[in-house]
């Protein structure tokens, strides 16, 4: 049998600690800000986070030790195998070795459940019984759900509008898990109401929804609701670091040298932060890594946007946050990799981006759905739509090494499963998909509301 | 951290060979027989099946090498966890030890992918290019499709109408892994035709899907094309057994004594005796193990059907071969576990039922959905409706244990995910889902043409 083909992890090798990248950055990060452009300090987020998280949020400690109620959870399913991709090397005829973490092995089939018991389990602590949150495709919405459902509390998801009516199973699933889904905008809350008087027929977005779980947690008085964000915020990249060290201790269990190249899709940057933080070390360190987020030429928010203050959502219930970002307005065009299409960006990333620690690629929907139907054709499982997006990356990387005849190695990051996204394949197979672009037009409106707001320091 | 909450295996613990039941049965397995009722002899299969998986199919050597190529493929995904279900036992007050073998995580998110890796491997070996098949709701034809793109082999599947119609994802499965599937009964085949002339309208099923898929086979004039089965066959038995052989030496590691009860879920009979079987070895051998085969109340092959001769299919291409059948024309009611509506079942699960090496259950389908709930929101997992069967029985074996104060170990196989199978759990959480019971007159009706064949020896 091949050697080194999976590469798994017992029990008593499983990260601890999560690594927190905010202790090791070079340079200053931009604090969040108030209304009144102040920067705002912990107190101003307890009515939307837990104390608990709110530390982490602000936290500079290096290593952060994992609760052992959470590594209980992540035990069922991690540690995510690191997997040698033989077949598609073959197929691509390169000299590189390329490893993926595979975490579509997760109950709701992404990495977005790393953070959502950790989250829950912090929120529970506090003495909190019902969380809130928006999503878009689903992913996130049915992690929290699944989350809430071990440790038996509530949650209550807004739905992006169009998402929930065209993709009925991720809600379906949030159901299974007790979770109650409805759709964003609603008439639940007064964002809601406000954005559906003037515009009846909305398709939706994060950033209404985002609005609207915010207003739900901050409004109700029992005290017992919070909201809980899937992506972009400190603590959340935080939680999601247990990937890329766990890809670091498997390597290391291989001898296998430090990756040469570290990809992962980025939408919020979640999923890019967990792997690639505890390689971003590395580099901060000396090592040659070149580490690549990768987002939709459609939703180009850290290859063409500006590094800038704004809100998170469009009812600007959020603090300002120093990202780059495409204008809390921006309404995304419709591609088929929903994660892909928030207008902002984890300050975290973004501040990593701005000082040369990762260079972005935006890539078409075209090209990822053909990397993904060759992944699905030779290592033989289907990945997510958004994942497409790290694995076209690592395609094109594999093909450069067999250019210049280099024996690279390339770790991307397999975010998730693409079993409950067959829409989008059904269509591209039969020659129904296009690929969007932002216009100037579109991209100068969509960031035009960024000049109202202070400009972060570089 | 709780002990031994999951389980695995390092890829040089796996399972190396295969246990044929056939060795180790007590009395004569009736032989398959042709149209003139005599026993056919390995050659009359030659037209559907390649030699060496006939010579699985009537082997009686214990056990079978697993070919290093088919454990590569298989390392993809397996060894599965072994998982004890803490959450679940606490919830139910058991004092009962629970566990279950995780087959969800394979790429189809069922356990078909086991037999199918092989089936297609030793077609290849025999110089087959192309494999056809028929499946129900989706998951072997989507497990075959995976199986053939691994191997660079095509895939015609016959999916029976009313999932095809109904489920369109498992069809999109299928194409993303360069599958060719099609509604059934269809124009393709004499058997498809000739039903379609007769009941345009028709509903289809999985006895008709085996006629065209066999039809498809050995009409194809260049002699590349054969034909696959997901079930029922002693050579898919035999190739699942590696879960059970797994689930052994998981046991084994935690110093866990034998089970005291081993369930899954019976449709064609494959997940059933890929556990069970490697534990029916041990019952033969004198150990006290109570094997339950589990099945819908609808469909009670198992527990209502005679032992007798019958066909595989309704167009009556297949031998007949000696199983608990319910007649090849029955049309199951429309449940929503599509795995559990076949006709048959396994002659050698039927052999070892008989003579009282397995206990068989009937359940129906609101009981297993509520089994289904509690232990997604439990044990966080969202079983497939076919894998509620075998939570409802080892819920309700728990609860013996509790009433009789035992601490008995219970092993159940998590034969696959729902995350494609939602729409069960919608209507169910919503009230729109009934019990079905096979009527008297309609158990008269498809069991009528069992009389014309021979009676197999008890």
């Amino acid at each position: 049998m091949k050697s080194n083909r999976k590469i798994l992890l017992e029990e008593h090798e499983m990260p601890r600690q999560w690594y927190n990248l905010a202790a090791d950055l070079p340079g200053t990060l931009n604090p969040p800000l108030g209304p009144d452009g102040q920067p705002i300090g912990p107190d101003a987020l307890a009515p939307v986070f837990p104390m608990n998280l709110i530390e982490q949020e602000v936290s500079t400690e290096r290593w952060i030790d994992i609760p052992e109620k959470v590594l209980e959870m992540l035990w069922l399913w991690r540690p995510s195998p690191l997997v040698r991709a033989y077949a598609l090397e073959k197929a691509l005829g390169t000299p590189a070795r390329i490893y993926y973490k595979n975490e579509g092995l997760s109950p709701a089939g992404s990495h977005k459940p790393n953070t959502a018991v950790a989250q829950a389990y912090y929120n529970k602590e506090f003495g909190i019984k019902r969380l809130t949150t928006e999503t878009g495709a689903g992913q996130w919405g049915s992690a929290l759900a699944f989350a809430c459902s071990l440790l038996g509390m509530e949650c209550k998801v807004f739905m992006v509008r169009v998402s929930f009516d065209q993709k009925p199973f991720r809600k379906m699933l949030m159901q299974a898990w007790g979770g109650d889904c409805v759709a964003s905008p609603s008439e639940e809350t007064q964002a809601g109401r406000d954005v559906l008087a003037q515009y009846p027929d909305t398709p939706g977005s994060l950033g209404i929804a985002i609005s609207e779980a915010v207003e739900a947690a901050v409004t109700d008085k029992t005290g017992q609701t919070r909201y809980s964000l899937g992506s972009v915020l400190n603590h959340v990249m935080l939680h999601q670091t247990i990937i890329g060290l766990e890809a670091k201790k498997q390597l290391e269990k291989i001898n296998e040298k430090l990756p040469d190249v570290v990809i992962a899709c980025a939408g919020g940057g979640s999923n890019f932060a967990g792997l690639s933080f505890p390689f971003m070390l590395d580099k901060i360190n000396g090592a040659e890594i070149e580490i690549i987020p990768v987002e939709p030429a459609s939703c180009p928010t850290l290859t063409r946007a500006p590094y800038a203050y704004d809100h998170g959502d469009l009812a600007k219930l959020t603090p300002l946050l120093a990202m780059y970002s495409l204008g809390h307005g921006f309404i995304p065009p419709p591609i088929h990799a929903g994660g892909l299409r928030y207008h902002g960006m984890s300050p975290l990333v973004s501040h990593a981006v701005n000082h040369g620690l990762a260079t972005p690629l935006a890539l078409h929907q075209l090209e990822c759905y053909e990397a993904g139907v060759l992944f699905a054709r030779t290592e033989g499982i289907i990945p997510a739509p958004e994942t497409n997006h790290a694995i076209a990356s690592a395609i094109r990387e594999a093909k450069k090494a067999r250019e210049e005849g280099k024996e690279k190695v390339i770790l991307f990051n397999f975010s998730g499963h693409g079993l409950m996204d067959l829409t989008g394949y059904d269509k591209f197979l039969h020659g129904q998909l296009e690929d969007y672009s932002l216009s100037d037009s579109e991209y100068e409106r969509f960031t035009e509301v960024l000049k109202e707001y202070p400009v972060p320091v570089r």
